[in-house]
């Protein structure tokens, strides 16, 4: 009773007043014991219409992508997909702290000659730029306690870290690690999806309304956040000897059911990931003296599995 | 007039009222244009006793240490450093999106045997824990305006990326990217600066007040940042050969003047800083149509020359 009174005083004094983490106190559970009680109801299967798998000379990039967001980029992606469009292609720019990018390598510089570049096929060569959507309130919102530098409201929308503005009713996905943006030109609509980057750094937020983001990695950042950093300004590779291989780019509903992944992404409107959000809020163990008393938007995983087992973040 | 006015409504109304920018918008300056205006005297040149050189075989890694926030630690380092403590020593963790860790591979593990620990020679073994200290009115304070999710007040302390409470009259140091903290174990006071870890992904905000920070990267960070990840739990390496050697790290200072890297660092207390801080809150140009209007402590960089050259970051 003693050590209750002394925590709610310490509360409404602020966190420094918080006495020590005591050797008879309950720590806060880690991440892998809130999972292991997780109910396989709270884990989702996403789409595989949704769920792009890169691979690469070293590994498997999986990406889901993000229609309730994006529809018309992610249409033109699978068009593109589908038409092998990314096959043979490559990460072509590592910029540190901030973006890995893959494209046709043609496509890079000031002045691409059109005849070299490999063919869109059936894909549109133009897209609405799509960088915001109307509020939907039939899409789940879990908003997030804390406030936000850049937004007046933080939280997830079906397993993406998203802002809103009720003054405007826009909402937008955010450019947290793992965001999957599409690169364009100046023209607002000149991005289409043939040319895409990946949030390697810390979150680059004033990106966000400027550009769209078509998804989001759920397993394989490390093959892209590793990578060597490009020698050119924004990180570009030189030689095409720099460049990393695209070997093929495929949905997973391409593939026959047997050959796909079995990806399951824990849902963000669970009652285990509130969990999550709040241990990660005020974890308080022998180690964390100080609890933060808070959490940012983008440092919070989303739990992914792989055929049953954790994908370490 | 007309579009002044145009635009000082739409601030009252929003970001999301703010006019398209026009082709004859004056866009905001890039960085670049803003450190080409900047004066001589806005550049600090770190002191020598502050400033490790870390040589890797892949490159050098350039360290400031902060000995306004963590004297101690600062000292105890030197002596580390002066007696050659981390020659022959590795990066042994790496785990993405958070941090790359070196110290003695003899001392990772659960139960590390004593007699295979390089010895730390006149280093302390223990040090007072540092993470906060009181705010210190002569220390130059350059806050930021747009709130922070983990303090009450954030801003830059003489070139570091700093928050600060007012309730309780304490300052501490931030672990944004690049940031080099001291490892430890449970005990607060266990952490020595004989092993240390650099941030290389999403700030990891909640460590702040829970562990020292020693210092900061200036030069160098794809070195680290771009090291593949640990295949095992925290990123730590399996084999020895996975771990990156640390051929030797010395002070500037036991170098003759000659052999020393010329580096300067842009004061946060300049115009010049301000400008760019402000530029990156309201970047508005062809390309980018709607300014953050807002900026985080950790996105902002702190800008580094090197023999006159700007250090990519």
């Amino acid at each position: 009773m003693r050590h209750h009174l002394a925590a709610a005083v310490a509360l409404a004094l602020g966190l420094a007043s918080i006495p020590a983490f005591a050797a008879q106190d309950k720590p806060t559970p880690s991440a892998k014991e809130i999972l292991a009680a997780s109910q396989p109801s709270e884990w989702r299967t996403p789409d595989p219409d949704n769920l792009l798998y890169m691979q690469l000379p070293a590994g498997r990039v999986v990406i889901e992508l993000a229609p309730d967001f994006t529809p018309l980029h992610a249409a033109n992606i699978r068009t593109l997909v589908r038409g092998h469009y990314f096959d043979g292609l490559s990460i072509n720019r590592v910029q540190d702290n901030f973006v890995a990018q893959w494209d046709d390598p043609e496509s890079d510089g000031d002045r691409p000659d059109p005849k070299k570049l490999k063919p869109l096929g059936r894909a549109q060569r133009t897209l609405p730029p799509e960088y915001t959507r109307a509020i939907d309130p039939k899409l789940p919102w879990t908003p997030l306690p804390d406030g936000d530098v850049y937004a007046p409201e933080a939280g997830f929308v079906e397993g993406f870290p998203a802002a809103r503005d009720p003054a405007t009713g826009r909402e937008w996905l955010t450019h947290c690690y793992g965001a999957v943006g599409v690169a364009r030109d100046i023209a607002p609509d000149s991005g289409n999806g043939s040319s895409l980057y990946a949030v390697i750094g810390q979150a680059p937020r004033a990106l966000d309304r400027n550009l769209a983001i078509a998804g989001r990695v759920l397993e394989g950042m490390p093959l892209l956040s590793s990578l060597p950093r490009g020698p050119a300004p924004m990180g570009f590779y030189t030689r095409a000897s720099q460049r990393v291989p695209i070997l093929s780019v495929r949905l997973a509903s391409e593939l026959p059911p047997a050959q796909r992944a079995d990806i399951r992404v824990l849902r963000t409107d669970s009652a285990t990931f509130a969990k999550l959000v709040e241990a990660k809020r005020n974890r308080r163990d022998a180690f964390y003296t100080v609890p933060a008393g808070k959490v940012n938007l983008c440092s919070i995983d989303i739990p992914v599995r792989d055929g049953g087992k954790p994908v370490i973040p």
